[in-house]
């Protein structure tokens, strides 16, 4: 190992990845420390502009231990969980030069080495949108990227899987299988790109973040509950879902949205079933859920067609995904007819992401949410209450793209010279 | 057929039936026409003191046609339950003869005879507390007794079965089973008693009536939707239920209340769970029956043994069985110290059934229960929010006996002189 002066230099890399929607549900493990599935899962990639982590790592002979940082907190990579990336990348590592800056690292150097690491989300970490997924994957990718790792995205996938088992399908943009594997070590657990994001770009997605202040179960020990306890859960994993898994795939590459909603909604009911039939039950979704869930519920069956699909992770919120922006600027109207921004709200930050679908749903103000008729299927069937406050905000996006390297270095989120968060 | 006068005579019987709940669930049918089920399910019959119908029925050469009255109200005969019952009934009528009155009618003359029928719950019928389980039952076992019908009590659980299914389990106290059967032709879909109320009668039952606006899928609907669309239903009915039957009632013959509280909520959930797994989904319980379910499973926890069990019907009440009245005097503290009466409820509008309970539960007054204590598990793990209001009122209440019949002429339902309900 070289550099300009020994105990000086910083190399660095930056990257985003994104976060993911599983449209067929992981939940439950036949392997806790390899993190193993007992199902396939498949998922949406999320459009990286609305929902990512950023992740810079940085590697240097003066840092004395792995440190990280999220959201701009020191946190501890005491967990197995981190400790697992990092000694699997660490594994794969390799020469790196860097002529500019004069500095060279050699393979076994690596084991040496220290890196800090700093990550943020471009969305709130605590509202169940799937975090961990961007995040170890975005660690995952920039570890390998710094550390010049040449395998394939599949193994990266694995490691990822590692750290968090949903984050080995944010390796990649599009739609995403994590195919559960068969080999004892974990190996075969991967995950491949079905269809690349281009291959379906009309779906526009609708997530609900819904204000909750229960405490909610964390999916790593829900999901040991049900798998030690649900009496469902086995049969789901070997009989329902590999039926499913076959049936959506096609209907991905059809691009046949009825099937693709039909199953996506299916599958999200099922996992909080199989939840429910856990000893003690899990409730992830609310009454703020169960609204949403019944306002698509009845305008799917007004109109004889599915419009939109729901799914639901761990936790209240929805997403939705439509076949394309004239759908979701009418799911917007429905939702924004029942769920208004509460008083004093403005638009700007109660609809985030992209915004341009307001102005074709007819609302670029509070006054033409207020003027909102009601949805033609909800006459004589419910009574037209409102439920300002339940929704803390809505965020439009789409199907996105896989992890990238940012080759920007003001776009770091390490300070090239003290090796700390900017 | 003879009488005083041809014209003018009535006749009339009066009986009470409970309503029952069920530990082991009855969700999907095998046949909708003769309501016969997919699996074998158990119930607890309730105290009718506090939960049950009263059916009068009455004959009279007069009447022009059958009429029932509901809780004050006419309402039509016309639909295929009530019919199935009468016919059923009829085809069983034996003669009867009345000295004192110098009333005869032969067997043949029921097919002429035209019944009115006058029932009345001692509690809301909207309320989603199974209502039609004690109805139709009251129903047959009336028009057995005034018809002089012989037939064992398996034979008229069969004949209420064809009226509402779980009215089979209300042909009995105590605890009951109703087996599935074999036969097409429903024969064999009887009701047994597993034991008398007197068995086990330490039990002591606190039934939560939440408060809810929401419209709710009729279980006749609901459970065709199940049959039809849910993946999990069939594994359910075939591979969990007969194993649950089996140890629940084992539980039941050793006063087991640990594995007989275990299965009953284990049951509970996973009748929920199938019905979030129905396309659309359908949800009967709601955040008050989630905190109800937490409350109780945080207490369960604490205590490392099952203090109380709960169990959900087609809606959002919790029913809670607890071993023996203390336990149901420490759970009414833990109740009332979340879902306190509403201002200006006074106590004895709010629980309702044996208020005896609330002596031992130290709670005379609403001071009382404003002065109550959290309950020591609630410590640091939740925040202790109060939701009064979100629970309408509380009925406390015990194991109960079958139907009977009503002696007493005063207690009956129609003016033996007009035939109409008084």
């Amino acid at each position: 190992m070289t550099g300009e002066s020994e105990k000086s230099w910083i190399l660095m890399a930056t990257a985003r990845s994104p976060t993911n929607i599983a449209v067929i549900k992981y939940w439950g493990k036949r392997d806790e420390e390899l993190i193993l599935p007992v199902n396939d899962s498949i998922s949406v990639t999320l459009d990286p502009d609305h929902l990512s982590a950023t992740t810079t790592v940085a590697v240097s002979p003066s840092f004395e231990q792995d440190r990280m940082w999220l959201n701009g907190k020191e946190i501890s990579l005491s967990g197995g969980r981190y400790q697992n990336c990092l000694r699997e990348i660490r594994k794969r590592a390799r020469d790196v030069e860097d002529e500019k800056k004069g500095i060279r690292i050699q393979k076994d150097d690596w084991n040496n080495l220290h890196v800090h690491i700093a990550s943020y989300n471009n969305f709130p970490t605590a509202a169940g949108l799937a975090s961990s997924a961007a995040g170890f994957a975005c660690l995952v990718f920039a570890l390998a990227k710094l550390m010049n790792v040449k395998e394939e995205y599949g193994e990266l996938s694995s490691i990822a899987r590692q750290g968090s088992g949903s984050a080995c399908r944010s390796i990649y943009g599009g739609f995403v299988k994590w195919a559960m594997g068969n080999n004892p070590d974990g190996s075969d657990s991967i995950a491949i790109q079905l269809a690349e994001e281009t291959h379906w770009n009309d779906l526009f997605i609708v997530i609900a973040v819904v204000s909750s202040k229960q405490k909610e179960t964390s999916s790593t020990s829900g999901m040991r509950e049900s798998v030690q306890t649900s009496a469902l859960l086995k049969y789901r994993a070997e009989t329902v879902v590999p039926s499913r898994v076959l049936k959506i795939e096609e209907a991905i590459r059809d691009h046949d949205f009825a099937s693709f909603a039909r199953i996506t909604c299916a599958d999200s009911n099922q996992f909080h079933a199989i939840c429910l039939d856990t000893t003690p039950p899990i409730f992830y979704m609310n009454d703020t859920s169960h609204r949403i869930i019944s306002l698509v519920e009845r305008w799917n069956q007004s109109e004889g067609t599915l419009q939109v699909a729901y799914t639901f992770d761990a936790g209240p919120n929805a997403v939705m995904i439509a076949p394309n922006r004239q759908a979701a600027a009418l799911l917007l109207q429905r939702l924004l007819f029942y769920f208004p921004p509460p008083q004093d709200t403005d638009l700007t930050s109660y609809i985030l992401g992209d915004k341009s679908i307001l102005q074709e749903a007819g609302l670029q103000s509070v006054e033409g949410i207020e003027a909102l008729a009601p949805p033609p299927e909800s006459k004589d069937k419910v009574p037209r209450k409102k439920f300002a406050g339940d929704i803390s905000y809505f965020i439009c996006t789409r199907i996105g793209s896989g992890p990238k390297l940012l080759a920007d270095e003001n776009q770091a989120l390490i300070d090239p010279v003290n090796g700390l968060p900017k």
